[in-house]
């Protein structure tokens, strides 16, 4: 049984220091824990300070800091060895979706660590259970996942691989809690988990209708704005359906299903895209024209939103309330 | 072009004083509509003026009301005589969804007005084009669907049926942003709109990980509430994408489509609620729990709830400015 007062003891370790881990540590630390960051990259060791703490100052602006920022930044260190997560019981990678690049992280942290270190990974493309095997006593590892901004969302999926041990998951499953997580917890590893797996049957189906011409990208994002939108954060997917009343879902779903697309492609406009290597926002190049100070505009705008937001998360009912 | 002070020269008609329809009634009203309600059913007639005046209150404490309670209700008329809406230019109606009972509807609206009269309905589940078919000169009909609550969201989708006319269709589209909405504007008539559509990919998917055990109703829900959830009020689906740096997007669709759900059967849960005649938080029976005291607590929770995302709504950057 973990106490509020032992989190300060649990260092903890954030490996690959780029926007998701930067995130990440800032959400430990905020937590309370006492946070080692390796920046496996030179230019990301560069980085991740001056990223760190603008993350935390964000926090601080959103009510979510109860000490001062040099407290929390004088609980950090960060370095490019990973000698530095020695005393780590936690390590989370956060490194590129590349799993040779993985291996050789993991190989690194477990020589710097006891082999009761709890391994686990952001990853949201390779399969837990893949991964694991890349780990030496594998029964400690498992997935981590968090969205972007780590510290400012409520959204943790914590996954077991096939050979994840009870013990090490159980125990984050209950520290998540102390970072003021609601998190799912998979005893299965599936492909996608499952925020994945239901936002790209969303996306399946929304470039079916743009290919069709039945509506266009605004009518798509209007739609899930404002419909879903005004409801999604208080009551999510099912719980929608209690409070609708349940009745014509039946009749519904037997009309709808046959309609929706079972496609497999990769759809044109995305194929474009990426061969024009569009980058969004970051390159002011994507699905939606933008100017760069436009790209710049929508990324501050939604550091507030993300703010008030979260607040308002923060106030609804809880699904399941941890005891 | 219709300028905000026509507004209140614009007689608008409600048929259908459920839920949805007082919601809608209230919306008019708020925009600054005179509104003659129909009641088909007797009940709906006793509930509608207390339930428009808890509407009209609830908006009154979001902040939406520029004038007095009382100056809203004086603009209100109630009957269940239809020809009330003699001098109606547009007429939303909001029955039952079948065609039997839309079509007997329709009659009765167009011996009461006339022939340039726009009828539209709320139908979430039957095409335009052939609701179109029960209407005498069916190119004034169009769909306007609303979401609920109807005066505290921003969410429109006008729907053109096949025979549609362009100019009732772009003048419901010019005056909806007087209600203070951003439509979609649907061109063509598509089985379950978009909305629909793209929810029901979601919900396809969600049935199909609980059906296998891969997941719990309250991971799908915590997914969408804490992931999708806080972003999707700012940024819709497909510009999300843009924010991301799109550069992941090609392979992980091409990774994660063939791995999804093409169900087109009922999932067994949801036969199962029906086959018990749950109406969730109707009768306290349903997808999830409830104590009859927890479904009174989820819904006065979700009015509070939609205040505060359509004020967040309201700020956030417009998708397509309307000129």
């Amino acid at each position: 049984m973990i106490k509020r007062k032992d989190i300060p003891e649990i260092d903890t370790g954030v490996v690959g220091l780029g926007l998701m881990g930067s995130s990440i540590a800032a959400a430990l630390l905020i937590a309370g824990h006492p946070v080692k960051g390796v920046a496996p990259i030179s230019s990301d060791m560069e980085q991740a300070l001056p990223r760190i703490t603008k993350q935390l100052k964000h926090a601080e602006q959103s009510g979510l800091l109860k000490y001062s920022l040099s407290h929390y930044l004088g609980q950090l260190s960060l370095s490019e060895d990973f000698g530095i997560l020695k005393n780590c019981r936690l390590v989370q990678e956060c490194v590129v979706e590349t799993t040779s690049i993985k291996s050789e992280v993991y190989r690194k942290i477990t020589a710097s660590t006891r082999k009761e270190t709890v391994i686990s990974s952001n990853t949201s493309a390779i399969p837990i259970s893949i991964l694991q095997e890349e780990v030496p006593y594998p029964e400690r590892f498992l997935g981590i996942h968090w969205a972007e901004p780590a510290y400012l969302t409520r959204f943790l999926e914590i996954t077991k691989g096939a050979k994840t041990a009870d013990k090490p998951a159980n125990w984050v499953f209950e520290l998540a809690h102390f970072w003021d997580k609601e998190p799912t917890f998979l005893q299965k590893d599936i492909r996608g988990f499952v925020t994945n797996r239901l936002m790209y049957a969303v996306y399946r189906e929304a470039f079916h209708l743009i290919e069709l011409g039945e509506a266009d990208i605004e009518d798509v994002d209007k739609s899930f704005r404002y419909d879903a939108g005004s409801w999604i954060t208080y009551m999510g997917l099912i719980k929608r359906m209690d409070m609708l009343g349940l009745a014509d879902f039946g009749v519904a779903l037997k009309r709808l299903f046959p309609q929706l697309s079972n496609s497999t492609q990769v759809p044109s406009i995305m194929k474009k895209m990426v061969e024009e290597e569009a980058r969004g926002v970051q390159n002011a190049l994507g699905l939606y024209p933008y100017t760069k100070e436009e790209a710049v505009e929508w990324e501050q705008a939604f550091a507030e939103f993300n703010k008030e937001i979260y607040r308002l998360a923060k106030e609804i009912p809880s699904l399941q309330p941890y005891k």
